[in-house]
């Protein structure tokens, strides 16, 4: 059985390893894969996005325990999520709003104190909580032994761009989005998908993100001309912004959970 | 079986890579799990707090491999050391100096070369002689053959605040302390622990970190005004400078290592 | 079974991770060891020397996986080589080529696109490609069944330092080399290696890399006087520079890639 780690944790600290501890403490057998621990702290759609990309390429029953969590020791909910075959453990915050979208799906919240440690602390739920849940999931308990289904998961908001006041004078719409993740070489990945903003393709647009202005639509990131910064059709179906052979976080400013804004002109 | 691994080699070079080899070409059945690879260069005394926050949450009988070893090609000695029922290995250079202090426990001076690699260098001792040993003892070589017991393995003189000249004039004491590890937020865990210094709780007190003198003692990260800095009573029940929101380390100019200056008034 | 990665993916984004997703997938039994993922990005060359350290402490049969790729998409094939009773996967781009030079190997061509992923990519052959032809290598697939061999593959011009111009008027010989890679404490190893330039040990030299010329071969890091650069013998058994105490890289202002310059006067 496989149990894969998405967290804000990094790898400096002891706090992966002991959560890896507790696991093969409880569940000898499983094979533990880390995603990334290297998440922005409390950055909860980096986290989503950063989950929904990687999991479908595990085989099916892998248990994804995510833990980006600015709420830990407050009230929001530990669940457990099945969607496409896959289970999910992690906080009520939004970091599955992707798998909601993604087609049918359970979310159970998770009550069963018989399933945490014995002691929980207020402070670090993914040693307390929720690396115990994967564990016993992992060994087979039932997902109902976990707690009762609900139908109030959280959604994060920003997942999705919002539209917003059209300009006056001129014909053009306009949303507000957001930066889901920077890349280790600083593209920006933003939350416009190209399935719902396909007109990019063929209208003049305008982007603003950070300091720039981005007018282009590269196919590649190579046909950026030396430091130019262009959007760019993302591998996972976002679009991305882009400066030649430098970090366009670093050129422009911006960091997972910065604004952007799109206005396309007709 | 488990092998954890605690070092200061960081994750640009092959050297943990190496070692993880050495160890499943002698063990292929062993389960390696990294706590951390990223102790501050040769700072023993941050591997010491590390790996005695880390290794109760493994499984008992888990062997701990610690190498943080400015000393390698010296005369200083490998060692192996049982207490709380896990096993240990590293450098006798006061790595474990906390588990001496947490109850029975034996040390032995490795000095089995058949237990080592044929070759041993006089740079890399985690690949030629630790994770050798570790894998040995994994599958089963008796503590015994790696060497005699000795009873003068060497603590870290610094893990302890000492207690310094009392300020004439006013009724204070004041300690010598220093910080034990940075975190990933940058706080700033220092090597006073609350159950000797209760006292911050009820008196006033100065503390001494870097540039800053900080007099309050807060419950959360989150009671810190934007920017100020506290002490706070952390998880693992040491005394944390942390500034909100932003890294203490870098606020403080602080690392592992930095002495800290504690005085309280009567 | 075990299977190593070597990357220049970094641990951010979710790319490592989906590669281990796509092998476990399909050979849930097989261990995979991490060598590293911040190979510098696009460096051909520092990858080709880390896989030579490290391969070679893992038990004969390991496959290591080598994915730095800057031809990914174009028409550079992927291939299987056979050495020293160890297989290695990776784009023919050069990252093998000290393999080459180390004795007899087989190289193919991987041809068999059933042994990849149904749908490849243009920008991750990591996943589409080189993770499953590792993972079906694992279990048991013979290389004959992954392509023919073939006898022109790229070998890395630069890894070997190449004699220039001698310098008029003095007697001396010239070379230029590279800065192979880039350790954790900055020290600069070189593609010079001592069996070659044993000279060295004997007699007066220049080596000029960054802002600096070096003159003095020192034993130890020890040697250095605080802040001192000098030219060491690396446990690798290439040139390092080093500086004492602090970043060498930093210091001169170089990376892998950059050029290096020997001058040996008689």
């Amino acid at each position: 059985m496989l149990i894969t780690l998405t967290t804000d944790f990094g790898t400096h600290d002891h706090f992966v390893g002991v959560m890896k501890g507790v696991i093969l403490g409880l569940a000898p057998r499983v094979t533990i894969v880390d995603i990334t621990h290297e998440i922005a702290p409390f950055q909860i759609n980096e986290a989503a996005f950063t989950i929904a990309e990687a999991y479908r390429w595990f085989p099916k029953k892998t248990i994804h325990l995510v833990v980006v969590d600015p709420g830990v020791g407050t009230t929001r909910r530990p669940i457990l999520v099945e969607a496409q075959g896959h289970r999910f453990i992690g906080p009520d915050n939004g970091v599955f709003s992707f798998l909601y979208d993604s087609g049918p799906h359970k979310v159970r919240a998770i009550k069963n104190s018989a399933l945490a440690l014995k002691k929980v602390s207020r402070t670090f739920h993914g040693r307390d909580v929720f690396a115990p849940a994967a564990a016993h999931l992992a060994k087979g308990v039932t997902p109902t032994r976990f707690g009762k289904l609900v139908d109030d998961a959280i959604r994060s908001a920003s997942l999705k761009p919002a539209e917003t006041k059209k300009p006056s004078g001129i014909k053009a719409r306009r949303w507000t989005g957001t930066i889901l993740h920077v890349d280790r070489f600083g593209n920006l990945i933003t939350n416009f998908h190209m399935k719902d903003f396909a007109e990019l393709r063929t209208r003049p647009f305008e982007i603003l993100a950070g300091n720039q202005i981005v007018r282009r639509l590269a196919l590649t990131y190579a046909e950026a001309g030396l430091g130019e910064v262009v959007a760019i059709e993302g591998s996972s179906g976002y679009l991305e912004i882009s400066a030649d052979q430098v970090s366009a976080a670093h050129k422009l400013g911006c960091r997972a959970g910065s604004p952007v804004e799109l206005e396309i002109f007709y």
